[in-house]
């Protein structure tokens, strides 16, 4: 298979698109393609200051490394929550980049107790303690440090994966906080994913053909079990219907069917301890900040 | 595996209501579970006449033998569109049943012509040509015959696997006529599906159970690549997340997310040909006799 621009010899087939490139046209369409995807959805413009939430993954690396190239103003953040030991890999992507890298030691909200074991105290599933953790610390980074948006790397797999997912079990809620760009309110910081418009594949491929370091470990965010189902699923959809997953989601946006999330927005209070929005009194990661807590000190007596 | 009322061993398991049944009780939750789904969507009464669409199939003869044993008024309709050579099978569901069974000839609208034969000529697929015929037939056999309402043998895994294709391209209109019941609208009559709470397995079990008739050919209603594609997807996620299916299908209707069909059913007028409704002028059933006589006029030239 041949590129369709200059004829080289292809690296790689985009069957929903219906094309192949070389390695430096692949590059070209990769980084217009999330130039696209920014403007789409008016995520963010050159003069902002964005925090990329990096995890030593391929998504999260490839995000901060192509909008250094795209010619954004970027920092790095990494939360170190001691699932993993990617603080080496992080570095490597802040030295290419040449941008500054945040480190926070996560742990350290928690009497150092890691995710899992502050997930066997809460009996709650791990992924689901690592994401909002997660959440709450990038966002306050954010906060504080004065930047206009927060960057994840979700790209399309994990987006169509999460809104089947939710289609399927119609979790409104759910599926109209699963905007490209979430924006600021107050103290809540503008959120924004600039890789929905590209597969798990194509970010594996550019994240190659770039020489990023990144860990091929599961990226610690909520990649359960059956988001994963969901993703085969929609993998086994594509091979008869190429095109179905960026179809799903991008029709999906543009219809606009569940409405927005102004209702919700307005229903958001400032938390009673820590100050940060919250749709209760006191805010989720307060809460599990108590939880820890009250069961250490019963451990103690 | 026992029985759950009688501990007798059971035929059949069913993982989505974590039970299993003997033959008796299957039979007895079987038929519950039309009632309540027929309740639960307010889709007829015992004083009302059904007219229920038969091809031959399992379904359709399910329906019919579960209605009249509910004690509902039953007819059966057979359409004979040459595609297949049912009209013994359906006469055996009719003895069975012990009711009336109308036959029409559909051909005698096209000339003889054979559903394929027609799609070859106006080139478009059988399963949709077929589909747009039988509906005609049913609409116009139940206005003629002062029907309440049609009712067709629409399982569970037909409705999410169209529920499904339909929300990955997310045709929101086709979502919207998917009700398991459609009200009567001038001489638009009633529709309904008092079979979409029970799975294809669950229907094919109750057929073989109560030694009805039936031809194991493919439906010839639109039961295409695609569609089946959802349904193995489905059934595969139905594997590690039993009841995701009757969730699916349970949870849209109740949620009616994208609203009523109230507004198309607005825009329907008149077919200045036959007078049955139709959004444009005239109907497509008329639209698709016009071309074939024109096609047929030209042959004979
Ligand atoms: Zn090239
Ligand atoms: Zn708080
Ligand atoms: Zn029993
Ligand atoms: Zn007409």
């Amino acid at each position: 298979m041949k590129c369709r621009k200059c004829s080289k010899t292809a690296v790689i087939r985009l069957r929903q698109h219906n094309t192949a490139f070389c390695e430096e046209h692949f590059n070209e369409y990769f980084e217009k393609r999330v130039e696209r995807t920014i403007n789409e959805y008016s995520m963010f413009n050159k003069s902002e200051k964005l925090l990329v939430a990096v995890s030593g993954g391929k998504d999260s690396s490839v995000a901060w490394y192509v909008l250094k190239k795209l010619g954004y103003t970027t920092s790095g953040l990494f939360i170190d929550l001691g699932t993993e030991n990617n603080t080496e890999i992080v570095k490597k992507i802040s030295e290419k980049t040449g941008e500054e890298l945040l480190i926070v030691n996560g742990k350290q909200y928690f009497g150092g107790l890691t995710v899992a074991e502050i997930s066997r105290i809460v009996k709650r599933p791990t992924c689901s303690i690592c994401g909002l953790i997660r959440r709450y610390i990038m966002n306050k980074v954010a906060y504080e440090k004065n930047f206009d948006a927060v960057i994840t790397g979700h790209n399309l797999d994990d987006e169509v994966s999460f809104l089947l997912g939710n289609v399927l079990n119609w979790q409104v809620e759910y599926i109209k906080r699963q905007a490209p760009v979430l924006e600021s309110n107050g103290r809540l910081i503008k959120k924004a994913k600039p890789l929905v418009w590209l597969t798990e594949k194509e970010i594996y491929v550019y994240a190659l053909i770039n020489r990023l370091t990144f860990s091929t470990e599961r990226c610690p965010f909520s990649k359960n079990a059956s988001s994963l189902k969901y993703k085969k699923v929609l993998n086994e959809l594509e091979i008869t219907q190429p095109g179905v997953k960026l179809r799903f989601y991008k029709e999906f946006q543009k219809k606009d069917l569940f409405g927005s999330d102004n209702e919700e927005k307005a229903r958001l209070s400032e938390c009673a301890i820590c100050g940060y929005p919250t749709t209760g009194k006191v805010c989720s990661f307060c809460r599990l900040e108590e939880m820890v807590k009250d069961a250490m000190g019963k451990q103690e007596d």
